[in-house]
This record gives structure tokens, C-alpha cells and sequence, in this order.
């Protein structure tokens, strides 16, 4: 067999609308050509893709992130798929950076639906064999996919990047209380300590919002955690307090720069000394501030493709 | 059991943001109260619906339309349907008046998807156990359903309006040559004869498409017509060439008043007498024009619905 | 790996008993010897299949098509499909040069079946992983299926045979109005013109048929088309109307030649100078007309067969 | 609710073509009239089936046996079932009194199908919720499907006939040891004794099967018993051999008469008194010989149909 | 109708080995008496399940939770859905208190299964069209199921006792932060203090785990909370360390007492005033301690049960 | 590629707590290290699953039977599918030498489950694309599995061993008239004649079940075959029934030592020669008597496996 082909036939890369960057720079490190492909959007609004080359018998892998506009880059996905699957691809993964809706995942309240659910159904339906994401908002939803699939985490990108900074009694704080767990991993790693916001409701329902910080900052180097950030809100608030509370210097730490609404003027005001997140999404130039860092998932994502292509382990990757 | 109880439970109607002025005739027309529901976008694009009340255990239509902006559209159609599905409704039916991507339903050319029936694959899966929609693009497309479902054509009500006018000697035209056999429906019901546009790109590829028509339009009052009207350009070429060959009258008759683009433009620029179509999709003001006739389908789709939720015969009412 | 192996396995040829002259010539064209197998029809009607050597880890493509007896070959296919897949063979390609029940492709009355969905359904849940078919009637029908597949046309192969014959202001006729399309690109290619034949029943409902043409044909040389003639009762109209109205000399063509019940008295009575059409069923000796041309599909298929077993594009055959 | 209604929706019958005697007389039995439905065989083969009525909403039994033409009685009933499907049917029962295919019921041997459970899976594919069948060659049979369903056994009628009759010393044979443990309950409810005829191939692999009775038949009445005859090969060496062996009366007794090829001429020559079967399938009047008792399975099917509908135990029945 | 019945039959109670007792509460509670049936485990170990009364057409609620021996009584749950299908039940709800398997939710390491979404499969495939269960570890696992469900919470039951008790400056601890946020609704609903226990290996990996508390406890009434306690290795943990920290009485509260290996005797050394679970999973005799208080979900099920069948919202018990 | 490696990836064996020595003489037999594994099982008796090595893009056989405890080894296997499904391994084939719950193959009496079927759904529901087996219960439940499988026989090793011994006279006999067409089998190759032994509960329905001989036994070395020895119920019978009939020496002969309850006990008491069977099911030496025999199937379950990786018939290897 030829170089870069496998049981599974030929690496080959197709990258969507979703993150044209990130698909180049995996390109690169793969040292492998994406397929050329038209989307295009007709005035109806109906997406069509068409591929420029067969990619029968090959293994695919489609880049595409539900970046904005959310629901178009899903169809383009979906559709992208059905398209492969009929042209005979040999396997086909989908790799989905960033999984929107991911915070729709159980029902909490009655009457909601489990949009996660629905949306691995859907890429699953629509004709992927395999998936391939970062730092899903929940493990869990690894579950939702009955295909196999790689649910990758960019959070030892993000502590290494800590780890080359002069940081002083550090100590890691989660904006959500759902991400305490993973904060008391990030906490572990940086050889930190861990301290909680806790938000809560005014037991008369009126008035604002009451925060508490539940552990000590003063005087600490504080890495406020999450996985993503939306529209800033909780981060916010976040910040305000340990600033509050006395904390040194504040950073910000997430893995996927969600960044829509408000977050970018808000994001802007605060406190903090540094910004530090992944391209699992596009930041388009206007909301890049200026201590904003962005660390690159390709090389992981890139290396995982090819491990996945040569049936080489992914764990020991990570090990 | 009580009125408008049957063996798959109480009637209920859900209706979604596409067609909200036809969901309220066709509640008119049953006399049942549309269940609220919020459809909330968040600022992260992500689309959430709540029901206000529950359905567990109700016979639910579901009525919503593909309009723009249509992969919204599409989207919340289908995480409606999965919160109904998780409510433990006894009966879904999804009522799609206009069924988008519905062009895209055949690979006619390599390495294309076939969307419809993805389309119809994604409905399935997010929990529809039937549908209803209207004037699909070909017959066989109920085919990329295996659940259940009506077919319904709006051609009826518009050829009775048809008959309402004093036409003489009519000619029905067809614009696109796909629609040739149902153009033939068209003229036999009106008594009518039929002719056809053919478009043809010159033979040495250069210079615009030609168009011919085959058959007599002269001093004859033409109808042309089509499944749906998207950006008009061939309803639009036709007109020109019918009129240049004579025609008396000039009629437009459609089901999908789909008009993107460019089509209001060409549309008020065309020597038609009368623009006929119907309310599968909700036409804004800005694009209603003066010598447009819109005719509903509410009370076809009410009608529908109730002898579905009856176990009553739906053929027979076209028979 | 060796010759003619891929990762789907060693290429491996079986044919059914509705085509055996036509996997011969596949099998030639391929250089790949036919497995062999019994099929027993036992007194009791049930059909019996039995592989004479494994075809375990091996890239199978079964060549049957649904010629008659159209039940029994069509349960031999599903059987085989179901022997091969317990065989365990690595990837399975059901080959239908005529994928017969496909006028049964949507509900155009209430209460009736969708039988070429449901033959669809069939070869996929007997074990195919794949199809290939010819010209199937509406190009819908591609997507009854969720399995990948190619529908190819003939069309080429008979416009290749008329270029080679010195016809005079050809003019493309079909019989049938649901052709016009495919009329349309036949007379594109031979650079001819377009005429139609309309049939309708009289208003009062009694008579017979009334039919028109519609286009000019006197002194043209005429190609009547269409996908398949069975009973050739529309065809038949549509010579003698063509010759009625003063065509030169007319022409037959179409790919499936199911040629039932009164197809061939008719055939032989007919004005008309010659007709072509292919081997996607095998034409009884008793049924070959003198005027008759039938042109081979066997180079076609054996050459998708070879792309699709080697992971090489079919549609850039094809471009 | 009106008579005959359940949570199913109200009760229907239809017939296929392949017993339409047994089917009016379940129909009596239920006093509900069959609907009416056209089956139509063109002049291609292609078989085509019509509703006279809407079955929408209805608990519908599809009553086809799989008598000859068998392949022809198969497509019509999973064509009849797409048409339910279709038309909205509440609950679809098919109702297969002889299951055909069944004896290919395992692998035996290597790279054959296991054509019994294809033929389930078409069943369930084409759209039945439930079945209804008798006799089934081997009651594993019934695991093939994963709907739920009934597998009745004729055995008891053929044993209550039997117990009318003032027969003496009754000892029971099975042609076929796979029918042994059959059998043995035949001759316990008759209170006779159990014997059995052994086929076995010569060890040079020459001249013809021998034959040996093992137990104790010189003098007995002897009930030869089978689940089927089909060509009447084995049933007809076993009379042979236990008239030989001095046996007093011989009688037959099976449920399926399928009676194919050399059947009659072979039992009509057979020494036996009285040969009792079931209408599972229908006997041609060609086939009724005169020592032929048909008995009827009509009540029992009725009786079960009839406690499925109302949701009453079925098993209760038997007990 | 009879009472009791709905559209989807009348209403059954069938009760599993793994809770007697909950099963004869829940049967009073909805006074419906429980169908009998026989569970056989044969000497070889296989499960047999024979229900006395045939189940057909009934809306069956079968309950069975977890409890141990688990695996067995796993089977039993999938042996008896399939008994139950294959009884043709009209509807089937698996009423499963305690879902064994839900803490392996998620792949964290590489290689391992995500047995809480292989449960839930199992549990659909054979037979069950919902399930209701109580306090998943995470609520993600309702979107393992694609059958709808009732994923119920019995902390307000806890809680509501709670309430009954004169608690002073109340601080709920969390033993685990996974249950961060379930603690915080605990906190809000008590309008009491919320604290964390958090562990950690030492840096160099040798010597016992650290714990250290996050949040104030002197001198406060201090209820830890989980949803499960198993080996009680954590919230043994926290109880010593928030005595260690000064806290004045100490409560236990969690849902499902699994109480497996070392739990009992850890539990009794505890300085804890009161125990506080409910009866999702029997508590045998020998582990009741004095300071226990069991609080019973029967009500709760049985209150769900009669809704779901009656088609009316369960959601609005808990509003 | 190298040694070892097909189409479907390179060879490897993980072996269940089941039958750990059979899978190490299989893997001695193949030269492939068994991978190793944790199975941990928690004090709460969930069980866990974890590789060593990641299976990615391998051709992975697991070899776990299910013996005691059933449905510990059972769930175990399950489980390991998961793991290597969701590890992305190439081709899943489950070795399941002895399938339990195979007893329950059919419904022959109402109210009850057939399990064999629901454990086949199992086993593919977890992963499985293949499975391996040795002497099913019936040769049917083959059918209960859509994917592909061997359903091997370890009786040609029984009769080789036994055509070692100088045996005179051989009449076989089964215990069980449901096992008499395979005995005739046995019977065949050991060109020895056939009796059956027939068991019958008395008339009025009290007293011990009567058992008597059909065919004749003195002075003939018997051999009583089963394919499974489960209490040794009716082959103690069986044996004693035939030696009070004068048999000479009396040998057992079946494939599964089940050997649960009373069986050693029994067969130790039995005036036979010599037990022979298989290690399809481990025997704990506290099991083994002095006259039994254990026959490896290892050999043929290697050969198998490899010819299944290599793509080369495994029919063959039995012709």
C-alpha cells in the first residue's frame, strides 16, 4: 500500500464553511491536500455541496465546527455527509471541534427536548461512522453517539501554556458549579488550590442575583475555568468578585470561544491580566482583544486523525 | 371518550414560527386552541422550545413550514419534534405545508447529496410517526419516507379559482419541462390545451440560453404554471416568450409562493394579468403585489388533519 | 496485495438467472470468472441457493436483473443477498441492470402501495451494501435507497449509436409526457428538435383517447424515446401519429426492452425503421424484431464495477 | 366506542389471493365483512394492489397464505402490507397460515441462506406489526421475527377428528425424526404408542436410502403424522414400511397440504384409510382425493383474531 | 371504558425480585393489583419468567430496580420486557428506581465501555417503549434513552423531611464536586450555606489522598448529600473531616442506598445524627441502623404512573 | 501488510473470566498473545471492562462462553464489546462457545419469553459484527442473528475419539426425542444403529413420568448423545433404562458439560464406561470424574478464527 493509505483506504480531508483555518493548519500538519468542494447557497436558502473529486473507497475525515451561523454550518455538515455516504466513501469521520448544543443535554425541566441527543442522532443518520470532538460540555454525550468517536479534551493545551508562566499561589476557580470537577483537575495539574462562585437566587425572588465565593483568593494568581464562554456572563461575574475578594492577577481560561451577544464588551472590562482559549472555533478579527491568546487544537486534532487513520492508539496519546 | 378524542387521543395542534397566520386558520377551522410553546434563540444561535402545556398522551400536528429563514426553520422543527417524543405524546404528525431542499431529490450529476431524502430521514429520526405536506416537488418523495403520511396537491384549489374566470380558449404552459405531466392535469380539468417553454444552451456553449415554445399560445389566454415559484427566472422567461408569440392574457399559477431574490422584481416587471398562488408559505407585505391572489389551504390542511386524527378516509375527500 | 484485490477484498463476480448472458460478458469484460452457485426451484416452488465456494472476505458484486419471471428473480436476488451476507462476504453490490416495480414510485391515488421504495427496502435489509442500476424510471428512486449506489443511464450509449447514422433534421418525440425532460437532453445532444404527444381522455369520458402532437415533425427524421417499453401501447400511438402527421423516417429508443404481453405484435407493425435499445433484459429469440439493434450495457457495468471495486470515481466516467 | 372497536381502532379484514375460501370463512365467523381491494398482475409481472376503502385508523388482518404461485403470494403480501403501512392503518396483523420457506430454517450446510428469516424480516420490513401463523415447521421459527406474534398449532383439531373415530391400538409414526418430540404428544393425548421410520444413506453411498421402522407397529392402527407434505416422498415410504411391517389401519395426518409435483399420485396409490389434513392452504379440486378429510382452521384463526383485537388472552384458548 | 383504561389499554402492575415491598406499595397506592408471574432460576442458572395472565393489549408498568444481585436482576428486567412484547402488551413502561451501571456514564480513560448507555439500549431492544426512573447520577442519561421517560428526583422528598426538622444555620456539604450543583439546589431549597469536600492525591503520588473542606462548617447543622452511597468511602471522608472542622449535628441524606462491602460498618462508626435515604433499593434487615430513616418513592411512582397512563402532565406534580 | 493482518486489520484475541484456558490453547493454537484486560467487579457488582492496548483498526475475536456465573459472564461480554466498539475496532467477532439460554428458543407455551432470541439481539445491540459458536441448541437460533456467523460442531470430534475405541454393535440413543435427528447423524458416521428413549407423564397425571425404549439395545455398546449435559436428568434415565435393557457397555457422549446441580452427583452414580464431551464449558476439577473425557475444541475454534481473518472458507474446513 501507498504511503497515508490504511484498511480503511486513503487519508483524504474535506474542511466546511465552519473553520477554513483550523482545516488548513490540519491540512498541514497532516501534510495532506483537502478535497475541493463547493457549498453553496442558493437564494432559497437550500445548501448544496458538491465534491471536485471522488472520495470513494477513501477515509474521510470532514472538518466542520458549529461555529456561527449555527444552524446553517450544522446543515452543511449533515448534508456533507449524505453526499459522502453516496459517493461510496470507505469510512467517514466527522470531526466537530466545537459540538453546539451541547449544553441542551438532559431534561431538566419538563417539556424540553435533548437537542444533544437529537444532533448526534442526526450526524449519525446523515451517514458519519465515526466522530471526532473537543471538550463536549458534558462526558456524557459520548454516550449519545452509539457510533465510536474520539471526545478529545484541550485542557492540557491550556495548562501547559500556565505551566510557562511565572504564576504565584495560584489558585483555579469554575464559574459553574457543573464544572467543579473538571476545576479541581485543572486546580491538580497547576498544583493549585480550588475555590467555588456560587450563585444563588434571593429567597423572596426579587432583587438581583446573589454571588458568593466559597474558598479564598486574596492575594492568589486566579485562573477562572470553564469550558466555554458564551456570552460571558458567568465569567463576568466571576471576575467581579475575585477581584472583590482581593485576588493578584486574574486570567481566563476556557477551551471554546463561543463569544457571541455581549461577551466581547464585557470580556473587554474586565479585570483580568489574560484570556487564554483554542481555535475550536473561528474569532473573527473584530472580538480578537488584545489579551486574548488563542492556542491551536490542530496539532492534537491532526495527530488524533492520523492515529485514527493508521489504527494506532489515541489513548496513549494522552497518557 | 370526549369530543375530539380519538383512539390516538385528544386533538392538539403545535404550531412553529414559519406559517404562524396559517396555523391560526387552521386552529380556526377545527375550533382547537393552539398549545403554546416558546421558541427561544439564544444569543448563541442555539434555538430551544419549551411546551406551556403537556401532550403526553395527545394526537399532535405539528404545523411548520420550511420558509426563510429555512434552516432555522428546519432546525426547530426538528427539536420540536423530539420534545414532543420525549413529552410521550401517543402521535406525532409533522405538517410541513412547504417540504424545502425538495429539489435536491435525485444525484442528477457525481458526488451530490440527495437532501430531500435526508430531509425526510432527520424528521423521522427526531420523532415524527407521520407527516402531511402539500404540492411536493415530485411524487416520489413521499417514497423517501417509510413512516406514513399525505401527499396532499393545492393544484385543485387553484384550478377552481380558475374556473371562477371568463378564460377563453386556454392554453396551459409549462415553464419547466419537468412539470410537463402535471401541466397535462392542469389543461384537462380547465379543458384547455397545453404547450411548453424549452430552454436550450447553444450548441457551441457561448451566448445566452434559448428558449422555444412548442405549441400555439396565439390570441389564446395562457396559464403558466409550476410547483413553486423560487427566484422566477423561468416563470419569467416564460411569460416574455409567451407574450412575444401572442398570447392573450397572461396568467401565473403556483403553489410555493417561495420568492427569493430577485423573483418580486422580475415578478412586477412581468405583462401578467394575475399572479395566483396559495399560503404554504407566508408571503411578507413588502412582496405582496397588486395582482397577486392568494388562496389558503387551511381549511384543505384542517380538514386533513381532522380526518387523520378520526381514522376517517383522507382520499376520499379528493375523490 | 494482489491483483484485482482492494480493501474491499479479492473483486468477485456471481450472476443470477435473469441475466446470464450479460454477466458473461461482464465477467469477460472484467477478465473475472463467475462463482459459481446453484439456484433450485423446488417442487414446492421455494427458491434455493447454494454458493459452490466461499466468498468470505471478498468485494461481491451479484448480477441479477428483474426480468421474468419478475417475482421469482427478484426473491432470488433477496436469497442470494442473504446467503452471501451469512457467507460473510466483506462487501456486497446487488447489480440490477432493470430495477423492475419502478412505475410504482409514489402514492398518485389514495391506497396503494410505494412498491419500488419497498423493493428498495428489500435488497437492503436482505444484506447489500451497495447497488448499481441502469435508467431507472425516475431518477427519485436513488433515493428509496439509504445504501450508497450508482444509477448510470444508457442514454449515452444509444445518442453514441444514432451520431453514427446519417439522420436528417432529427426531431426528439416522447411518448410520454413524464419523459419530456430526458427528451429534452437526447435532442440536446443530437442537436435536434423537440415534439410531444399528448394523450387525454374526452370530457364527456367516453370514446377513445383522444392524442395530439404537439411541435412539428413532417419530413423530419423522428426518434421516439423513452426508459422502457413494455406493453408498447403509448410508443405505438405515438408512431402512428408521428407518421400520420408526415415524418420521414422514424426511429425507436429506449434502454429497457421489458417487451410484455402485446409489445411485440405491436412492435412488428409499426412504421418505423429501426429500434434500439439495450441488454438490460434479455430479449427471447422469439421477440427479436429484424429492425432491432441491441446495444450492449456489459462494458458500462464492467467498468463501474472495476472503479467501484478499486476506490476509482465512476462519475468521472461519465464526465 | 361501537361494537367491534378496541384501542386498534375498529376491526377489518382483507384477503390475498392466496385463500380466498379460508378468508370468507374467517370473515363469518367474525361477521365482519372483508374490505375490498383490487390485486392486479400486469402484463410486466409487476403486482399492483388497491384499497376499494380507507383502512386508516383500523385493526386490519391481512389474511394471505403462501400457497402457489408462492414467490407471486409472497410480493402481494408484503405489497399489500406497504399499502397499510401507507394508509395509516392503527395496527397491522398478517395473517400466514402456511409460513413457506420455512424448512430453510438454519444453515445446514455451508454458504446457503436462511430463507426464513429473510422472509420474516421482509414481513416486518413491509410494514406488519404483529402475524398470526400455524404450524410452523420448527417453533424457533417464531424467534425470527421480533414483533410479537401467534404460532398456533392445528395439532389439537387434527386430534380431536381423530378421537371421533373408534380406533384401536394407535400407535404414531413421524416420517421425519425432526418432527420426533411432535410426536411423542400426538401419541400422548391419543394415549397410543410412538414409533419411528429411519431414513439412512447406504455407507458406500450407492443404491437407495434404506429404511427402518424402530418400535412396535404389527397389528396397530397407525397415524403417520408430519407437519407438511410437500412432494409426499418421505410420508409415502413410511405407509409403505409400516404396511409392511403388518400394521392394521393406516391413516395420515398433517396440517399443510402442500401437495406439490409427484404428491397426488403418490398418496392416491398409498395403502392408507383416511388421510386428514387442514385448508391452510387451499386443495385444488384436482387434488381432493377421495379418502381426503379437510378440516377447517377458520374457527380457531377467527377465535384468535378476534381475542387480539379485543385484547383478550389468546393463550387462554389452549389451555 | 372500564376505569382504569386508557387509550392505551387498561393499566398493569407487574413487580421484579429486585423490590417486593416498593412494588406491593405501589400496587396499594393505585390500588391495582399486582399479575402474577413466576421468576425460575434453574439450576444452570438461566431466568425463566412465566406471566399467570396474558398482558395483551394493557398499558403494562413493569418494576424492577437494580438492586442486588444486579446483574441478575438486569436479566430478569430484559427476559421479562421481552416476555411482555411478545404478549403483545399495548404499551410497556420500565419502571427501574435504581439504574445500576449510571456512574459509567462517560469514557475518562481510554478503552473502556460506557455501560450506562449499553443499559439503556438493552432495556429498549427488548421491549420497553419508556422507562421511569429516580435520580440519575447524571441527568444525562435520559438522553442515552431515545424512547421517552420520566427521569424523577426524590430529593424534594428529602428535603421536605428536612424541613420537619429544627436545623440551625444549615451548610449542605457535597462529598463529591460531580454532585456540585445538585448540592447547591439542596442549599437553596434549605436556604442554608453551601461547602465543598475536595481530595486530592498528594503531588508525588505517594501517602493517602488529601482532603480539605471548601466553605465554612463550625458550629453549623451540616447535611452531606450524594445521590448514592455506596462503599460510603467519600461520605465517610466528609463526615470526619467536617466534624474535624467543628460542625455541631451531622446528616446524611441521599437517594439510593446501595450500601454495598464496607458500607454498613463505616456508616455505624460515623458520628452522623441521622441517615436519611429512601427505599429505591431494599435495605435488608441486618443494614438498617437505628439512625436511619427511610423515606419511601412509592407515592411518588405510583402518583407518575397513574398520570402517565391517564395521558395527563407529570411534570406539573413537581411544579 | 504483515503477518497477521487482512483486510480487516491485524488478529487479536481477548479472552473473558468464562474460559480463560481454552482461550490460552486457542492462542497458542493461532501464536496471537491474548490482549490483555481488566474485568474488575465492583463491591457493588457493577462489572468493568478496560484494555490494555488499544484494538483501533483491528480484527479483534473475544472468546468468553457463557458459563456459570451465566449472566456475570454474560454481562461481562456485553460489556467488552462496548469497550472495543467504542475503541474503534475494525471487526468485532464475538467466540461464544457455549451459548446459554439457548433452551429458550421458542414460545411453546404463552406467556413467556424466547431469550435465546433476546441474547442474540444482545450480543449485536453491544457490537457484535460476527459471532462464533459451537453446537447450538437448534440449529434455528443461527436465524435469531442478522449478522453473520459460524455455528460450528464439535460431534465430528466426539465420533473421531470414539472411532478410536474398539466398539461392537453401536446403537446410539438420545435422551431427548428433540436431539433424535442429530443422533441419527451420529449414528450414521459410527455406522451403528438408532433407539430413542421416550419419557410420558402417566394419564390421570400422577405417579412418576413413565420412560420407555423404542429400538433394541441388548448386548450392544450404547452411546447416549446430547449436545448438553445440564442436572443429567434424562440421560441418568436414559442411561439406566437402557442398561436394565441389557446393554453392554454404556458410554455418554454431548458437546457442553453444563454440569449444574445434581449432574456430578448423578453421572457418578451411572454404571456407564466413559463420559466424553468438550471444554466448551470449563470444568472445575472438582467436577472432573475418573471416566470423563474432555476433548479440546480449541483446534477447530483457531482454525476457524484464522480462516475468518485470512477471507478463506470455513465450510471448507468440514467438507
Amino acid at each position: 500500500m501507498t504511503r497515508n493509505t490504511s484498511i480503511y483506504g486513503p487519508l483524504r480531508l474535506l474542511v466546511g464553511l465552519g473553520c477554513p483555518d483550523l482545516g488548513q493548519e490540519i491540512s498541514e500538519y497532516l501534510g495532506v491536500r483537502m478535497t475541493g468542494r463547493d457549498v453553496i447557497r442558493f437564494s432559497n436558502e437550500n445548501i448544496f455541496v458538491r465534491l471536485h473529486s471522488s472520495l470513494r473507497g477513501a477515509d474521510v475525515y470532514l472538518i466542520q465546527t458549529l461555529s456561527s451561523p449555527v444552524n446553517e454550518n450544522l446543515m452543511e455538515l449533515l448534508i456533507t455527509l449524505d453526499a459522502l455516504k453516496r459517493d461510496s466513501a470507505a469510512r467517514i469521520t466527522a470531526v466537530v471541534p466545537y459540538l453546539s448544543y451541547s449544553r441542551s443535554d438532559k431534561k431538566d425541566q419538563p417539556r424540553v427536548p435533548i437537542t444533544a441527543r437529537l444532533v448526534a442522532e442526526l450526524i449519525q443518520v446523515a451517514g458519519a461512522d465515526r466522530y471526532i470532538t473537543v471538550d463536549l460540555h458534558a462526558g456524557q454525550i459520548q454516550g449519545f453517539f452509539s457510533i465510536p468517536g474520539e471526545a478529545l479534551t484541550a485542557i492540557h493545551i491550556l495548562i501547559d501554556y500556565f505551566k510557562t508562566k511565572p504564576l504565584q499561589n495560584v489558585v483555579v476557580v469554575t464559574a459553574d458549579l457543573g464544572f467543579a470537577k473538571t476545576g479541581r483537575n485543572y486546580a491538580a495539574k497547576l498544583h493549585g488550590r480550588l475555590a467555588f462562585v456560587e450563585k444563588r437566587r434571593p429567597i423572596n425572588g426579587g432583587g438581583p442575583e446573589a454571588m458568593t465565593i466559597i474558598g479564598d483568593v486574596r492575594d492568589k494568581d486566579v485562573i477562572i475555568v470553564d469550558d466555554e464562554v458564551d456570552t460571558a456572563g458567568s465569567i463576568t461575574g466571576a471576575a467581579q468578585i475575585v477581584e472583590a475578594h482581593g485576588a493578584r492577577d486574574i486570567y481566563l481560561s476556557f477551551t471554546h470561544p463561543v463569544l457571541s451577544g455581549p461577551a466581547i464588551d464585557r470580556l473587554r472590562s474586565l479585570p483580568v491580566k489574560e484570556i487564554v482559549t483554542t481555535n475550536t472555533l473561528p474569532i473573527p478579527p473584530g472580538k480578537r482583544l488584545p489579551n486574548m491568546t488563542i492556542l491551536s487544537v490542530a496539532p492534537m486534532l491532526g495527530e488524533v486523525i492520523l492515529r485514527a487513520h493508521e489504527g494506532r492508539s489515541v489513548g496513549a496519546l494522552f497518557e
